[in-house]
């Protein structure tokens, strides 16, 4: 759910890289009083996140243009489909036409890479979860592209949820220590999650109390141990190497969540573009 | 070339999402005296960008952090490498971390993706280049990572360049009466530049005074007959679909330029990481 | 834990109201190159918070103004003492006066009355905890002042921490449905909270899960019949109508956490002056 | 009278603060399309300023809530009392309520406390005027505040009146000195305030020529002195230990403006909230 | 080609400057639901620029102000011509009088300036051009002003275009040297120009293969053999010394541009003024 | 006295309009170690303003830039005169060059008329004053530049003083209702200036209470009237029409304050240059 507030400041933020000076080539070409009517196009299949940001991008630079989409946000297109149409003055038109495509791309992109996985999943309980390797600048909109296309946020920022890692761990001389100390100074509004690597740290965890636990970079035999010792009283997190092949294998051992920094940090844009009519 | 100014603005914007209340886990266990040392190493081989961010990231934190660069901007690492020492208070320097990595992650993974391709074009006259295609927000620093990895930068901006795109030449009916307005409109410090999707289009570009000529999506066989008939009249830039497989084939063709938005819209982030000693 | 950043961006937002076209009065009569001392006295007892706001402020018009903290951040003072000497140039130092004073007052005007109500708290095992109820702008800095004063922070934002309100309830229909709807497409990063006003809605939340719950503007007897029911299976939080005189009694019930959001939208500024030596 | 602008920029550092990432639990709980009607209430008496602050809140994160304010701003209400009516999308209408009542309730509390303090003053000559002991960030709104309750305000910040205090007077070794180079050096604009302490500090600075004089923490007595002394010559302003149980004695020493800073830096923000109906 | 975006962020910087504490004289004697209508006059004659910023400042402070502009844009107007008319609110219409016309008399002052001295170029092919010698802040307006009084644009910035000029040469050691450099290293969407002093330099920058070659402060003599060196090989830009006595000598030398700076640093305001009707 | 922090807001502002994407000219041709000296030297004599400023420019880029002033902020310097010299990386100093000589010149060049028409009221009483016609965005600046050649300054915005003009005359229907309104509801930190323009308003404005009277585009002899008919009641701002040949005439009536717009709106840019030793 992202706030009006929050796109209209990243839409200007792009905006402004493009065209503080003005569009050249259209201010010289096109005539102030041409009209036009541009449909923005799905060149390959996907699922489309990014309406809203796509929207704002030429309303900025023309509140008179009338913007249509014409596919649900989260929805999956075929190749060909029209997605938005947008129909007024030329000049706004084309001079918005680049970043609005940034933006739509970009997020369709993550929804996309996001329900390929999440489809992987289905039969499993475990569910697609993101991370903070994200795009800076980027990250409420890449987050929101992740949920769209049917992943789950894991917290937003370092004051937005609570993991104890291997550094934080070896700062306080151990798990236990580590949660005693985050129980002692930190909201109740958060679980805590402990990052281990092992099944003696998963012990030390779930005994300390931990809410949450992220068994990182663990084989897959070891994660199915973690599940049968867990029994419940944590959730658990697999991290590390997921990639589209090993996510049934992962999901198959049973634990809750499965997380990737590659949804924001290595995504492929979906291929989209803007015709005029 | 960034300058300190946008070096310090965008790391701002990206510290700014991941930590106003604060780091809670590290505030909750780690002494504000901790001191320590931590390691950023290349977990993968590839070109190194954006260690000045890198380094901005830790002293926004703390002034008093002191940042070792361990390689040259633009230098080629290999698997294992350590790419920057930080020293000092704990942390700060476990609070930077994430925003950090985010930053030289994906510098460093455009940087890699365009030596490899520009590795690709070693012997032919052709040079590769960048589009607008770039992340909101994150145009200086990906068009600069192009730059570190050999790349050379198409224009910024639709205010620092000309771009004759198939919509104006519609809009101005026909590639003549395009180039003539922009002459007459537009400042005389760029080169006018059209893209043409067929031999009769380059033709009508040539000898309406097109400075370089945009060959759009064409067959090679095509390109190759471009290039005769601009004989040298003209700066030629392939662009479309261009793929790592394919780009020695378009290169030999003898366009001059060889565009490609996959470098700042598909990249993959490269992997590195933050161990303390 | 507050960042340098956010330290600098409230400062300078802070001095921007004060003196834009420069300080009218210092600059009339001071000279340039007078020097001075200054001392910032409590002008009554209480704890002390929003040092590194008033060091910040006064660096801010120059950085070679001196600044030593006499006290410790949430060091508890009693009337008379000396909180921080400032040493330099005159016109900087008398010009950032109340603006770092405007700071380290409201601050430690919280600090003084959190530390004042935990203290009543000793002996329970309840925790004083805050609220969404703080200034615009200044969130952040209201909710590190409770910290300060020996409080425990509460979510810091509506995207950082679930908490299910009577109109939430009203909307899904029921608690029970909340719940489930939260827990389905929200983050696993958060403990779930409920708002109750009863002991059937108490019973509700419990049964569907709830890890913490408000007790709202409840009884005293309620709220002890509430402890007994819940029995361990989730945090409890006493909220509405807190003072002073009802803590023990509150506490007494034996609930986990007794929010107030007089904390932050009621305080009493503490007195604080700055003395020239 | 506030600015659209300044309306504009606070209220959207204020959301900022509470939902860059969204509002988590209504976002997963109440549906896109759901609407609602909230009605804010005034919970006990007072005067209700900031209506523009609220109202800008809610169309800030959704221009087409419909806001009816169902009291004029500065209007005093009783207990009960229905005072803004939001009709719309339920999303945004729950996610901006908390900071609309942020606003509302902080500059009704100081408008509410400036008002019952003026009423003290009736059939005197003093009005009630304000400082620069204002939150960081709210000066505008907390002097407009004091203003919607009847106050006077002094000058808004350094840049935009002159005073001449202990500090000032001390540097430029005398008041006559002090104020001569005021003189000399700043606008005609304003008028020349000094502050004084004693009875011969007045005689000096009325002989120099001050237009208005601070008395300083004087006692009663000393006060109806210095108001015989200046016979008219130049305004006196009682300033320091201001409590509403002294006002009117220390009025009836004749002076023409009494200052508080409490006003705006001790006020108690009035308890109002918002209903759905 | 101004952007609504830019309009928005300098009325809005502008603003900001006259009344963040509001306009303290139409807030005490004008009554809220006063109306009026004010009409901008010329009075001198010139050439008008700057009305959608006019516009803009009126509408941000009210957007239910009718502003109706009376001439185009670029309009050549007489002394006394009406140029806008605004109706409605009194208040925000007074408080938005100075922002207003302070815009709008700068940039029609740029553009009546540089339509005179265009005017003086008529029947010659060379054509008037500006340079980065703006004023801090204002420097997309006032390139456009140039532009509506009829100058060609030269480069934005050190961004958006590549001029060679002194330093470089004497830091690369040479203009050959100079231009092989940033044709190797720089943007092909860039023409290069090198600034030169004598026809030594000319030659060499020729030979080297400059595209643009700025003779700086050459006397006419040598600017006339310069234009038969060159012979139409590259651009020719006479920059130094241009009065408006001098221009035409300097146009019948056969050079292709004039720049000058005095266009954007020395310009005169044009005298308009509000008055209600 | 320009603030520290409005010194850095500006040149960043500034150097964000000029290198964004980088010095492209520059990075490409100046190799990252040279090293270099600039001075900056006066191509004609005039009032040095805006040293701060451009030392900041050239800090921002790179702190460790060594920039030392060789005159005194505010001296008369002669042509030639060395003016600042900055040692250090000569990448940074070249990309400054242009912005700080966009600051040093517009200020110098206001200081410098400033400076000459104050030298014209040398024997006279009257003081040279400014207005509200500043270049938006700059009327920190462009006021302190007044200061510094001599100039008062008049209030700085329409929320730093108060004065009564036509219009508002009109909508209270008449002087001595606006004087009184104004008297009921704004501060007494400010004097109360009233705009006339004939005598018989004049003496309306001294019996109402006026201390500072505007006498707007008035005749030699009806001011020298004014003046009598005064007497020391009030201040005497004379404005309208104010050349340098005039000045003397208008002190001669024996006003207290001459102001002229121009000195902000019509000022030409000093003269000034950086060259490389």
């Amino acid at each position: 759910m992202l706030s009006k507030q929050l796109i209209k400041e990243k839409v200007s933020m792009a905006l402004d890289e493009d065209l503080r000076y003005g569009d050249i080539t259209t201010g010289a070409i096109v005539s102030p009083q041409a009209q036009g009517t541009g449909i923005i196009y799905a060149r390959e299949k996907g699922v489309i996140a990014g309406l809203p940001l796509a929207e704002e991008t030429f309303q900025a630079l023309d509140k008179t243009l009338d913007c249509s989409p014409l596919v649900e946000e989260g929805e999956r297109v075929k190749q060909g489909k029209a997605v938005m149409r947008i129909c007024g003055l030329l000049r706004p038109l084309l001079s918005a036409e680049r970043t609005a495509l940034n933006f739509l791309q970009r997020l369709s992109g993550i929804a996309t890479l996001t329900a390929g996985w999440t489809r992987e999943l289905e039969g499993f309980p475990a569910k697609l979860t993101d991370t903070r390797k994200t795009t800076p600048g980027l990250r409420a909109l890449e987050k929101y592209a992740v949920s769209v296309g049917g992943g789950v946020n894991h917290r937003f920022s370092l004051d937005s949820g609570i993991l104890i890692k291997d550094n934080h761990i070896h700062a306080a001389g151990g798990i236990t220590a580590a949660i005693k100390r985050v129980r002692a100074g930190a909201s109740f509004a958060w679980r805590i999650e402990v990052e281990v690597t092992d099944l003696e740290q998963l012990r030390e965890a779930l005994s300390a109390g931990a809410e949450m636990i992220m068994l990182d970079n663990m084989a897959l035999s070891l994660m199915k141990e973690a599940v049968q010792i867990t029994a419940g009283k944590a959730l658990l997190e697999a991290s590390g190497n997921i990639t589209l092949e090993r996510l049934r294998e992962v999901a198959a051992t049973g634990v809750d969540y499965i997380s990737s920094g590659a949804l924001t940090h290595s995504y492929r844009s979906m291929n989209l573009s803007l015709l005029l009519e």
